[in-house]
């Protein structure tokens, strides 16, 4: 029996969830070590200080432990209980000190008070925790506390993934996530899980375009891969960032900045004839990679797909973002959206109708027989009828889809059935 | 007393209706005979087997009488009841059967059991009687019956008629109707109709445009037509194909396939300003002639104009389609709107406005002068406004006329008044 | 203590409401004696009977006295009692009559008794009176009148002021009023003081345009302006005429013919970032002075700014648009939407992003600093992060604030912040 893809991206999400990731240090090189068991990617590894565009890749980050006892030596906070608990990027810290004094590297969410918040002190030398308001009530005032983050900020490197699965034409298709945030689910395993999923169903089949996945730390991973790979932008034709896939909520689409590209035109065809509702969002150089990769030196149409956006649900960036709140069910129907929007992009090309004046004879090219059952087969005869309309060379199936308002699959089918005869021909 | 031109189209349906036409034979030619009753038309027959584009004509189809007969000698169907009774193209049997051998050719529906449904078989030899719901309960299925199709299918030729009125301008319009069907009142004859009192209508005065209306059956008409007069293509700068104009229900207008040509935003304009309710259609492969006329090598800029949609009114395609269906008023109303679209094709040119800095003073000509009951004058006035402003070699008057939210005949007015001026030239 | 600019305008307006102006004469050049106390404006003199374009330029009027007294010697009619009791252009007359005949000279407005309604006889030698329907009943039949209008209809000049104030560039901005509208408030009195106002602000501080004002008569006198100023029209990038906009409706924004022009865009945006109700009206050869300035043979980018519009409300051409009707409130609301628009004007540039390849790093640069209280931190950080992804060369800030949907000031200043960094330079 074969496992259905969500519950295998479920139990992917699972075994990544512990690593502590940030956006460097051996968290990241774990993860990938995880992606590489399950797919063929490249690891590379960019030495600190590198200088890419207006950015230096930053010094390595890894912790071993980290904690705060009480004068008993009771661990009030501990970081082997959870990754969250210290601020991602703190400083080495070891020393005694009162409430008043500890309470400034102290963050909670006092509206949420039994879920730990997500900090970040990138680019910023700093230190901190983070815990539940409710842990807080049992600290004590008249305390002294040992607060230790035993954590090493040093030179070393940057570590991303890269795994190209070669089509039979050169122009590629970017799938990119983000691997640095720690035990959270939906913020970026899931959008690892689906990528992974992508790749491996890709890798089994032919397919026209050749499809690069890059598995980065966010924001200065982008930059950093753009930086180090000039020669490979001008070969990317259609992009997407994944996010967010596996919550209950209904998909988004957010379009790159050109804001028509085929990119944002196949995933909004493919989300408009689902059924599901479903949000399409205008570019803003807010969120996530796609910043960069839409950045106007760059400016590739690059989308970025996620069902919740971040901001918009209360998990967001919280340890109540965890294996519970991303489900199978969720993660393969992104993983279908996503193969959907391949498929149109796999066969959205321009064909010429060979006999364009008048309608050609359908019938004596048993083109009207195996149209299938007599409720499908009005509109099969229709896809035939528009493809061969706007097949003049100027109109893609995409185009052609969107103006009959049928689904692509529909005119793809039109469009195999009418080149098996001399009637279309690829313009 | 002059007769009102409703009732004279809907009396020449009804001398129209009892023949049994088909996309071949003497039905069209007898048809076309009553149509050069009442405009000069030439007649031109097209030889079976001629290449027509992808087609090629067909043999000649004629049908003399046609029954099935119980036991007894009696006509349980009978041809010279009904022309819908026999399947169209029918290919000659003379036979006993059973019923149940015979009730493979036997077509009824069910859910209209006193209709008789319309049935062809174009292209693929076969036979077949139409009949009632009812009346097929009169059969016994124990009985023999004695089924005859006396028809013929042979090679002859194609006709179609086709009335060219010379305008000042080598420049045509083209009207279209096709000319196939049986008794059936509203799917074609109602076209027709509309057609010839057209062009009597053209005929009585003089026009700018050269008109040809072509009487041709439903699709191998028009492609042969289109094959034929590879020459005369480029001469048509508009057309619209005329069908179900007797209905009561409300006009409804099919953009070509250029979607935003002239006659497009003419017969538009004019249903928007006509006060009553109507519907625009966008292009779709299927319909009338105008999927011929609008395919791919030819994309002529030819619309299309209804009142009730084929397939949108259950009467269609049965013998419901009667001379009960079409209504006098319906058939004027749709005559009206197309002589108003007609005026608006006439009248659109591009004038250049003569003293275009500042606004000409209008009262020192006169023109603010005669524009009649103050009700209407200040909209007089303001198409003279318009039209000024406008004029500037790149508007047209029907561009003017959207432009402005008025109706195209104050905006024509408004451009012949200032005409007589020195204010206004054609451009 | 600083006078607030509404109370100032308004008082402004009581200054000018008894002036007895029209098309020409003394009224005009009162009135622009009075500007003259507030704003440095050159006064030019048209000789009567210059040709400007399809125009000359008429008889100057002029009027002393006018009144109907009855056979007691009590003036029913006095024109010294309100200005609008004298038709305008009005031609000298001194009989005796009867009601009958005087009655063909007498205006009133049956539906609203007691307003006095303004007609004007320009380019029509007649003469006449308006008044309260309710005076009219004083009148008896049987008495003959004393009639009386003491004017002159004679060769002189038409009047107009002219007010530069030279930028940085030579390309200007046109406000333009009309002065020719006697004891009217609202309908042409707050045009005047809201463009006196602006000027004065304007005088105040350094601007990139150079702002002309023109104080013209309405149509005679634009016409005779641009006729006079063919050298100037060139340098006009952007113009607004200013008519009633004291009294309390919203605001209304009139496009020029152009459509789309910058002056166009940057007063909706404007209207619709003020929070306040507003209309936005499509451009019609009919209003005020833009009809002029977008004649086709002009066509300057000139838009129209008012709050009620004229037609629209019924005080309009009545002494019911008095200094009651016109707000100080309201007056300082129509200038502050000037202010911005000009804002929007001067500040409107093509900026280029000289890190245009993955985003610049904020931080490292202290942008992020100071971005002000964290409620607008948000929206802050985006208005710099969509300079800088739009600032291709090829988008203005104004671009940019309409895609972001955000204040074109938070634009402005964050273009300002960048343009102080190595990261914006002019485009």
């Amino acid at each position: 029996m074969k496992e259905d893809p969500g519950s295998v991206m479920h139990a992917f999400i699972a075994r990544l969830f512990p690593i502590c990731r940030s956006i460097t240090g051996g968290g990241v090189r774990k993860t990938l070590r995880l992606v590489q068991d399950r797919i063929p990617i490249q690891v590379h590894e960019v030495p600190t200080g590198t200088q890419v565009f207006d950015w230096s890749v930053p010094k390595e980050w890894n912790i071993r432990d980290a904690w705060v006892k009480d004068s008993s030596g009771k661990r009030l906070i501990d970081f082997g209980e959870h990754n969250l608990h210290v601020v991602s990027y703190s400083s080495p810290v070891h020393q005694r000190m009162r409430l008043t004094e500890l309470k400034e590297h102290l963050h909670t969410l006092p509206e949420r008070p039994e879920w730990i918040p997500y900090r970040t002190t990138y680019y910023e030398e700093s230190w901190g925790f983070c815990l539940c308001e409710n842990q807080l009530a049992k600290f004590d005032h008249d305390q002294e506390y040992d607060v230790c983050i035993d954590s090493s900020l040093e030179d070393g490197y940057l570590t991303y993934g890269e795994c190209l699965l070669p089509g039979e034409e050169a122009a590629e298709v970017l799938v990119s996530c983000h691997v640095c945030h720690p035990s959270l689910a939906n913020d970026n395993l899931s959008g690892i899980a689906v990528a992974v999923e992508l790749a491996r169903y890709l890798a089994k089949s032919s397919h026209r375009y050749s499809y690069r996945f890059v598995f980065i730390p966010g924001t200065i991973g982008s930059i950093t891969w753009l930086a180090q790979n000039a020669e490979v932008i001008p070969k990317i034709h259609h992009g997407i960032v994944l996010t967010c896939l596996g919550d209950a909520g209904s998909m988004s689409y957010k379009r790159s900045r050109q804001g028509q590209a085929e990119i944002d035109r196949a995933f909004i065809h493919v989300l408009r004839h689902s059924g599901d509702p479903h949000t399409v969002l205008d570019f803003v150089p807010y969120g996530y990679d796609e910043r960069q990769y839409c950045s106007p030196g760059i400016n590739l149409p690059v989308g970025c797909l996620m069902r919740s956006r971040h901001n918009e649900f209360v998990e967001y960036h919280t340890s109540a973002d965890n294996l519970e709140f991303v489900q199978p069910w969720a993660l393969a129907d992104s993983l279908a959206n996503c193969l959907a929007a391949i498929d149109v992009l796999e066969y959205n090309r321009v064909y010429v109708n060979q006999k364009p004046r008048g309608e050609p004879q359908l019938g004596k090219r048993g083109l009207c027989k195996g149209l299938g059952p007599s409720a499908d087969r009005r509109e099969r005869e229709l896809a035939l009828l528009w493809v061969l309309n706007l097949s003049d060379g100027r109109h893609s199936l995409l185009d052609i889809a969107e103006r009959a308002n049928l689904p692509f699959a529909l005119v793809r089918d039109a469009s195999i059935a009418l080149s098996k005869t001399e009637l279309l021909i690829p313009g």
